[in-house]
């Protein structure tokens, strides 16, 4: 049984989903136990105002909706929020992300993510301005 | 240590909450090395428009509101949003989705799952028509 | 390989965010093998009307932020709710549970979480009363 870990930089370039389903799966090939492998990859991100996303990679449009939806759910400026001192989007990218989730578990079999045809993993950026973010991967199986 | 994995198919009837407990129960006993096994289960939906959900399993109508809840949240048809190729229920879907979440982790504990008493475990169907869903089972532990 | 559980009881004192970060570091400290171990550590809330949260943990203003934000989006005595045996709040506690989580997994590295210098583990209690809570701790690894 492996037991590995590994932390990505991500730079983002302000509000938005990022998609990083490659640089996961290269990390998973390069330490599962090849085709027969059976395990677990876990995504976490060690931030408050950034979260982890699966969503659908076709349309682009997903994501700008989603982006969309989230903006009017939770807008920047919001009177109702009186921790404001990193500006209009600081409380609002908390709240989003309470909403979304900082962590993503998907089985591996036979050496690879059991992703669907569709699914592709995201960092949702929910500040305005661009940030340097950490995700630790954590690999357990064969 | 065992490291093993199944995918269970859910055929759904529509959008709403389908409880599917008894046959994470049934894998999890097959595989968990008996009444002192300690794990983890980790259930992955393959899919952008369905997600998981524990939820309460006494109280249908909690099951109701609920979808209630998320359809005045995120209305069909909803102008806001630009992706509607696959119809007004389509993005709608997939922020329901993204609000709840596609994975969810159990520890197992004398070779049981550790749910609370009231809770089930639920596909949460977004989209109106019938779907045939994946959801991807995974075990480690003794 | 280590796979170990532990069941932590919590007692709230009505709705908003309870840190427990400690009592979860201190745990992760008596069961993984010292300062090279590698793992994953998981959180599983047994309840239905409460949830886990990572948030920010150095502006008390935050905690009370999120907490209206949730007020204001699942009102309690919403009339859109037909579940109402246990009152105004029952319903309302669902939803909030059901937009946040019920599990949260933390990769563990060189024998320690690898949350973020600003996050802290916390219990979100949905209900207005008080409430005894329990979450199952469960660490995989080496």
């Amino acid at each position: 049984m492996r037991s590995l870990a590994h932390t990505l930089v991500l730079q983002t370039p302000g509000r938005g989903l990022l998609l990083f389903t490659e640089a996961v799966k290269d990390w998973v090939a390069s330490v599962a136990g090849g085709s027969t492998a059976t395990g677990l990859l876990t995504l976490y991100c060690r931030h408050t105002s950034a979260s982890l996303l699966v969503q659908e990679n076709a349309d682009p449009e997903v994501l700008a909706d989603l982006d969309r939806f989230f903006s009017r759910l939770v807008p920047d400026g919001d009177p109702l929020f009186r921790h404001t001192a990193e500006g209009p989007d600081d409380m609002p990218a908390h709240v989003r992300a309470a909403l979304t989730q900082p962590h993503l578990s998907v089985p591996v079999v036979q050496g690879q993510l059991t992703l669907g045809t569709w699914q592709g993993i995201y960092l949702f950026e929910h500040r305005r301005r661009p940030h340097r973010r950490e995700v630790v991967l954590q690999y357990l199986g064969s």
